[in-house]
């Protein structure tokens, strides 16, 4: 079924609409309340293009959350489990954040400028709440709110190529989930090697809205020949890397062990966070459910709108949250939360989907 | 420019999306991460019937947060400037939600259910996060948590009617932002005089997704004969009668005097809240700016994406922020922030339309 999107002002267009709107943006979901385009051409076309050459994506929506503030280390390691003690003033870590019950808020990646200065580049959940009101909770000293900065993706096998025309032969030296500022035009921008596909790329901060679309523009002018695009996060290919979307695949009633993000969770280090007993708890007793690639061989599916329901002998199992039809594996790629007993490599399940009950695989690892 | 709208499961269908869907629906915006539906026939259709007959709307996107516990009142007043105190356990009300510089964070309807036990009924944004935020670092002792609760609106000049036939005569007895307990099958529901609409009606809480298209189902079965339709908030009836719409009239840069809500603020009687200090100061000096209705004369405009500014002889002035043709008063009507000295009744702006420039008349009050 196609619906219409009723524009308005509470859904924000990004810096970046003016571009993404005159390349012809066909269809648009709503995340952090703000437009992200999901289709250019057919989510299949934007697929093969995104494998083959490079794309711009106005990743805008990754909103960031800016922690100012002598007290800024401390609640930022307050929000999550993953030890930050170590971290240095270029890396971006993704680090799962979690409520006192360890259910997780939100699965952001943590940019750290300094000991006193951090951004966090959230998935779709209000977290700036959160941390405000944990800060103003207990006290901190820290600044704590919504800084003019949208991010844009440069992403596929020859975003290295764009990407050094852009800004010079210095992004070869930005390492994986590292970042530096380089200059443009009259301002600089961070960039980090980083990006929500399999293929290899950059997330640029563009920092001040009234940047957006000069450089947009200057990325298309300096990729022609390389035939760039504008394309956008492709369903069929992060499913496929097995990349998670919070609020599809995961949720606030899922912990991080569910996630499989297990090696980011380290609380008998001496770690303080919220959540950590939680975490303790579900780390002896292991995790009830967890993340896992799934194939449905046949006929393409439609991807799915809610979760459907994972059987096995006709007795619940978990669910699939994601799924499409990947041409390069000639199989429906789906990610879904399984049952501990039903998880191992190879189990055989049965979904329910809308058009029927399908055949259900459970695999070891994502196809990309 | 019309765009569809991707559907995934981040994008929550509701209890009642059977009904809507099967009803025809045509379009949808997202409101807490959740669909809610825009228009059926068409907006000046909608806006019609609901002046004329009764409408059955999908607003489960009015998430509850539940407050439960020992300190459950003195969380929910950290919340609000609205004095709480002399708050009745059958009463709602409508609350402006602030942060520490006085910012909105949402202007929800407090449901107290008792001294322990409250809903906030949330406008769009992830309030949960916040009020868990707070509690969490204040040490407070106060479950916060979404319970399964989808609000149904009935609205319209025969909701009383229709409402009398589900539910019985007991509904005449509930007053104007009062909310009573009502039987329903085999279960029973809050049953509250409000809704966002102008034309009258009520908010029925539906506890437990299980009872949402029985009730729905009931609904439109007891009120056929009264041309019972499925319907939404209405752009063009809601600005008629000056209901806000947090994110697009106001966001958290706006106070809650900016908003017209002095009426709500009572810093001085000893209430503590977060922002206490913040509105205190803006209460000494008056407000920057404030919400105004405002007319545009001519022909029908286009209803905004964005923002659209406000200019006083070449000056900003203000923006316009929710605008449609009304049928009923043959002008365009809308609602604007308005800067400090030009918003005297009769002031004539200049508002910058993506079709270019018009008149734009501020009023003293709103339509209807």
């Amino acid at each position: 079924m196609s619906h219409m999107i009723s524009h308005s002002r509470r859904l924000r267009d990004t810096p970046f609409t003016p571009g993404v709107e005159a390349a012809g943006v066909k269809g648009y979901t709503v995340y952090n309340r703000m437009l992200l385009p999901t289709v250019f051409e057919s989510v299949e076309a934007d697929y093969h293009h995104l494998k083959t050459h490079v794309q711009v994506w106005d990743v805008a929506v990754e909103r960031q959350i800016e922690l100012n503030g002598p007290d800024a280390s401390r609640l930022m390691q307050m929000l999550t489990p993953r030890d930050l003690s170590r971290m240095q003033d270029d890396q971006c870590y993704y680090v799962p954040v979690t409520d006192q019950r360890g259910g997780m808020l939100n699965d952001p990646v943590a940019v750290k400028h300094s000991d006193t200065r951090w951004w966090i580049s959230i998935a779709d959940s209000d977290l700036l709440l959160w941390v405000k009101g944990l800060a103003i909770g207990a006290g901190l000293n820290v600044e704590v709110f919504e800084p003019d900065v949208s991010p844009l993706a440069v992403q596929g096998p020859k975003a290295e190529a764009l990407m050094e025309r852009m800004f010079g032969s210095a992004v070869h030296d930005i390492r994986f989930f590292r970042q530096k500022r380089l200059p443009f035009a009259s301002t600089s921008f961070v960039v980090a090697r980083s990006g929500y596909s399999k293929q290899g790329g950059f997330e640029i901060y563009v920092e001040g809205t009234r940047h957006g679309m000069a450089l947009w523009e200057a990325l298309f002018k300096a990729g022609e020949d390389l035939n760039v695009r504008a394309g956008c996060p492709n369903l069929i290919e992060r499913i496929e890397g097995g990349l998670l979307s919070y609020g599809n695949d995961m949720t606030a009633e899922n912990t991080p062990l569910e996630c499989g993000l297990g090696k980011f969770c380290c609380p008998a280090e001496g770690i303080d966070f919220i959540g950590r007993d939680a975490l303790a708890a579900e780390l002896a007793s292991g995790p009830a459910r967890q993340i896992r690639a799934i194939s449905i061989p046949g006929e393409p599916v439609i991807p799915p709108r809610t979760a459907w329901l994972l059987f096995k002998d006709g007795l619940r199992a978990g669910q699939v949250t994601s799924a499409a039809w990947s041409p390069d594996f000639a199989t429906n790629v789906a990610i879904g939360m399984v049952e501990a007993g039903h998880w191992q490599d190879g189990t055989e399940l049965t979904v329910e989907t809308p058009q029927g009950a399908r055949l259900a695989r459970v695999q070891e690892r994502f196809w990309a």
